[in-house]
């Protein structure tokens, strides 16, 4: 590669750079990307079946979808998806859960045009309502799209094709549904990482985090020593700038009178008490005491209680 | 939503259906999705910054990548990413990593257009090589681009905007790179999935998945009792599909003697010729404990293994 080093990044031009050099930067650094599971139809009617991770949703009134079957890095030739939709220009588009990763893998090997994925694979198949292709039983969702423009990005060795699709029908299996929600857990999607990793996108890596209501003050409107502090990382700070506004003296007092009162405290209460104490004697430990209780009542989701007692390290 | 029920699935026509309800298939069933954090800047020269997780990459030769500013939901008004882009054609595009994710979020809030949101949500900047927006030195991974074309979507309420760019510099972080390849442990990058879900892609949550080298044989050329073992997933059988053909007697009998020769076997393979013991008395329970066998061989990658022993229940 052609690479520059400045303030700890290596820099690289792609248009000095090997193809494949290129390809594994955005493999690794656009991640996880969704898998789209793609159903076609050949003018003879041969079913095809591949998956593409250059995939995403663009726009939901209407909703359009685009995927990208790239010409072969080694010889330019293109995929027997691009060659369908080129001439019967409609597709399904499937998700893919972690139950079926092996199965997705085996449809992405180059079988010959007349042969079928879906008996390659060993899918189930369901008809479709509006287009042509079939759909693959086995996903709990199907887009059923017709593909209004085929974007060439190069037309040579490597280059993508972007498929830009409108979608016209939407199938939820009723297994991955729980009030009327597609959840997560039961979805259980797989997403592609550089390299042959994949992401499974259910159970312990799954986290959720609250939309600001309204609009949060800004990092900037907080005091100097809240957004120095060692303790506190970008996440920590994040979460307190998403706040409306800082409260005041007044407020924090009322507050941690309230707090002394309580007798049932959480852990972090403890620790902000402990850390109290120890203010005036030891002022550097109790105040590293009482960022730590906001820290972990940050991790907890008590952003009152995390925003009241810093912001009673105003005065020291 | 006007919805109709079949073979375990429920169908959605967008055209008759809610708004909301059509976004939120496309962002529970199109997961996990990467974040872009794209920079741009106003003709005043106001820095912006927005997360968008209608991204991904589309082509390598060039390197394209795209994402979409959505009009409101509510009263369709632009973002200022799309009036910046409109206006100076140009952004830096950034990964996501976990320890991030809050101050992304922050940005997410629409500030007035005179703010800057790399202000308010507490970023380091870097200036760029080639375009006028600036970097976001927090970020691992930046794509400096060149925007080629902006397709709408549709022109209304909730109507995306692809924006489809030409990536000109790549910029990564020494800190994530080990022996000249960016990990995804190092990266720690996050993913959209629905409502307020993210997925963090890294740790247990990754796998792989071998490519397929050459050409499996496909599901289809397994014989009948191991396509319809009760015991083996469809990953399982997609796992057996990738290999380019089956053993043949001779070479399972050989394997089998093998196998029986090793006195330090693994615990698949104790099971395997306990369930060999099992055959004549308890074909039922003999059988499956060989199948077994086979399914914690492949959970553990030895497909030779699995193959081997599978194929010799032929006779069974």
């Amino acid at each position: 590669m052609n690479t520059t080093k400045a303030s700890g990044f290596i820099s690289v031009d792609p248009d000095q750079s090997p193809l494949k050099e290129v390809h594994n930067l955005l493999l690794s650094g656009v991640s996880p990307r969704p898998i789209a599971l793609v159903s076609t139809i050949s003018e003879d009617g041969v079913d095809n079946l591949a998956p593409f991770s250059f995939f995403n949703a663009f726009g939901a009134n209407p909703p359009y979808i685009a995927f990208s079957p790239a010409y072969s890095g080694k010889d330019g030739s293109a995929k027997d998806t691009l060659l369908n939709l080129e001439k019967v220009p409609e597709c399904v588009v499937h998700a893919v859960p972690y139950d079926m990763v092996e199965q997705v893998s085996l449809a992405s090997t180059d079988y010959s045009s007349d042969l079928s994925e879906f008996v390659k694979a060993g899918f189930d198949t369901l008809d479709s309502e509006v287009v042509k292709p079939k759909r693959v039983k086995n996903s709990p969702f199907h887009m059923e799209c017709k593909v209004e423009q085929i974007i060439p990005l190069g037309g040579t060795n490597g280059s993508g094709n972007l498929v830009l699709c409108r979608v016209v029908r939407f199938h939820v299996s009723e297994a991955v549904m729980e009030n009327g929600k597609m959840m997560p857990d039961a979805l259980d999607l797989v997403g592609r990482n550089g390299f042959n990793y994949y992401t499974r996108a259910s159970g312990a890596a799954l986290f959720t985090v609250d939309k600001p209501t309204g609009q949060g003050m800004g990092i900037d409107q907080l005091p100097d020593f809240i957004r120095e502090s060692s303790i506190l990382s970008g996440n920590d700070l994040g979460k307190l700038g998403s706040l409306e506004m800082l409260p005041n003296q007044d407020a924090v007092q009322k507050y941690i009178s309230k707090l002394r009162m309580d007798k049932e405290g959480t852990t972090y209460t403890k620790l902000f008490l402990h850390g109290m104490e120890d203010l005036e004697s030891n002022p550097v430990q109790g105040r590293k005491d009482i960022e730590i209780s906001a820290k972990v009542a940050l991790n907890e989701g008590d952003l009152e209680f995390a925003v009241h007692i810093l912001m009673s390290l105003t005065d020291y």
